[in-house]
């Protein structure tokens, strides 16, 4: 009876929901990932696609995407130097999700 | 040409990822639409279901997601009277994407 209702109630999945929105959760995040499907992109290829992002706040979501193992960074000796995002496995196994969350918002939220 | 750069940019669903974050990425709305997902709750059953949410955020992500269409807030005129909140068919369709989101979580984040 006991373990039943601590089945029902999972509270070990609320916990990784939260997780989860942690790496994702943030304001651009997955406007960052969605912009990273379609290939590889410099940063300043990002700062251009994606609207009203400033680049400190660029900044600050790759690196929190970098650290959580959404993207990979790799700079380029070029002069000036050339910086690239990817996406790792990781963040491509989210393209579905974030298509079928698309989806939803055109579909409900206008 | 100009037009192809702009179908490839899409700027405008950037916009609406970030509109759907901001309808669904609250810290606390997936943990509530996931324990929506079993039917209505009690305001307590919910209070006790989500794990570290305290009365005044639980308060503040469900009056957030009643004036965004997710949930419907039903009051009975029981002593003390008793509220009830149920998904709306658009937060039941957020079902299969918050499981699925859920699976990736459990496989990439841990």
């Amino acid at each position: 009876m006991s373990l039943s209702k601590k089945k029902l109630q999972k509270p070990e999945e609320k916990c990784t929901l939260q997780e989860i929105l942690g790496v994702i959760g943030g304001k651009w995040s997955m406007s960052i990932i969605y912009a990273l499907f379609t290939g590889k992109k410099r940063f300043s290829e990002l700062e251009r696609i994606i609207p009203n992002i400033n680049t400190r706040m660029l900044v600050k979501e790759l690196k929190n995407m970098e650290a959580n193992g959404i993207v990979v960074r790799e700079v380029f000796a070029t002069v000036p130097p050339t910086v690239e995002y990817t996406l790792t496995t990781k963040g491509e196994k989210l393209e579905p999700i974030i298509n079928e969350l698309y989806k939803w918002g055109v579909e409900y939220v206008g």
